[in-house]
């Protein structure tokens, strides 16, 4: 197989992980990391400020967007979409139909692929959800124990908290439940608990903790445990393992994951589908896929072994 | 959505799921039951002797291939493909690709579409095995536990054998120690006991038992228990749950199911996928599919909320 030139956008947890990934992989070769700050790449590869991404044109097969959901994954397709293909990671569940046509867009009129939103969650838990229900299933999904990474960028953003992180912990009791199917369709406000470890100044502490419990969307609705602890004890609890669940009533279906790292679970599964954009666009199956549209013997040369 | 007019071929177990489940979903139309035996349908379906099959040329969209794997499927997907679109889960799999290979031909020659082995093994079982694989991890796969079909139909062949059942039965502490890593690379051998029950004179039993436990690829190799019974007692070890898994080490990755009924549940998979072939057919991609080339989104009329 020819080696697939990858480039990295965005140097965080993420872009990290798929360069350290892909380094060790013999069918990549990493062209450069692009980063709208100074950066040094401690495994030799080669850097380049942003603006620089111009002059790879024709050069990189793929590039990797490795910025945050939040701020960056949309901005950055629009940036890259016109000359290269891309695949992300974009995570914002509200947004990823808007996300993919736009991109499908940008792709037909490029003559490029983008692979939108290809994690765990969305990604190979999106797969499990419409494996279930169109097997006629009532499916839920639980996440946790894990770092949320959304949940965590709530609570910084909150005034007077210097510092924090929350972890999602699914309610084992009403899991029990509803998998025996004594508990029906639960919120995920009754599957999961949240627990925030804060680093603020004592005086501003009551006031958030208020403010963390009433977040709509966030917080409001689930039982939230908050910790106040120092700058140094809060880093003993950045930890990025993660783990998941999508199951059925008396788990006749049940999906799971269960990873040490978080970045590295998501850029392994980007990296996986690399060889799947190239072969749809040897097939100039130009657009935009998410992981729905895409046939899962593609990510392998040869498959039939493992039928 | 357009009702989906259905033909089922051979009326065993799973044909007769299939009548049953497609019959309470108000997406399909049962067109008729064709069987080379004199049949009579509860649910009040058409039934026709399958010379007729002939006669519903354009008037059904999917036929269901039901006969038996060991002998009927691939005679019966060169009845049928020359006139019809067709869904099977045939299930040897040494002989996977030479029927997936001879059903791309006929189907691509007669413009029509066939899904070929599509259960949950093969089926749902290889979507796991490419993907846990694709992201470089080693793979295994555990049956049971449940009665095999394929190792209940090779007891019944050996001489003197009145009625037999063989169960599948995982090995739950070789299971283990290959989740924590501590053994590595398990056989199928290793990871799985065969628990046969057997009615037969008492004056062949041991002859019985010594062929059974040295048949090469069934039984040689694994830990094989033989309990003779009664006629009457047999009836009721002949229960339909089955399930299995697919895991890595660490379970970083778990795929589960379990079933009260192994043939409703392939027919629920096979039924499932229907609307996909109508979808591709759609599109003219003629040909015959694995379960790996069948985009998931597929089965879905709108999925998007799901991803």
């Amino acid at each position: 197989m020819k080696k697939i030139k990858i480039g990295i956008l965005g140097y965080g947890n993420l872009g990290k992980a798929i360069e350290r990934i892909a380094h060790n992989n013999q069918n990549f070769e990493i062209v450069a990391i692009f980063s709208r700050r100074q950066i040094n790449s401690t495994l030799g590869t080669k850097t380049e400020p942003v603006e620089n991404l111009i002059y790879y044109k024709d050069k990189i097969d793929i590039i990797f967007l490795c910025g945050g959901s939040y701020n960056d994954t949309m901005e950055q397709a629009r940036q890259v979409l016109k000359n290269f293909n891309c695949i992300d990671a974009f995570d914002t569940h509200a947004k990823i139909d808007e996300h993919l046509t736009f991109c499908n867009n940008l792709a037909l009129q490029n003559k490029k692929i983008a692979f939108c939103s290809l994690g765990w969650d969305p990604g190979l838990f999106s797969l499990m959800r419409v494996l279930f229900t169109s097997l006629g299933k009532q499916v839920y999904t639980t996440w946790g124990k894990g770092i949320s990474q959304g949940h965590t960028q709530a609570i910084k953003q909150i005034p007077n908290v210097i510092d924090g992180i929350q972890y999602t912990i699914p309610q084992k009791e009403i899991v029990k439940q509803t998998k025996t199917g004594v508990i029906k369709n639960p919120s995920s406000q009754q599957l999961h608990k949240r627990v925030c470890y804060i680093t603020a100044k004592k005086s501003h502490q009551k006031e958030i903790a208020t403010t963390i419990k009433n977040l709509p969307n966030y917080f409001a609705g689930y039982e939230t445990q908050i910790h106040f602890v120092s700058k140094t004890a809060l880093q003993k609890y950045k930890k990025h393992y993660h783990s998941g669940e999508v199951f059925c009533v008396n788990d006749e279906l049940n999906f799971k994951i269960k990873t040490a790292s978080n970045p590295d679970f998501t850029a392994n599964i980007m990296l996986a589908y690399a060889p799947a954009l190239i072969k749809l666009l040897g097939q100039k199956r130009y657009g935009a896929y998410s992981i729905l549209d895409i046939p899962i013997g593609y990510l392998l040369p040869k498959n039939r072994e493992l039928i």
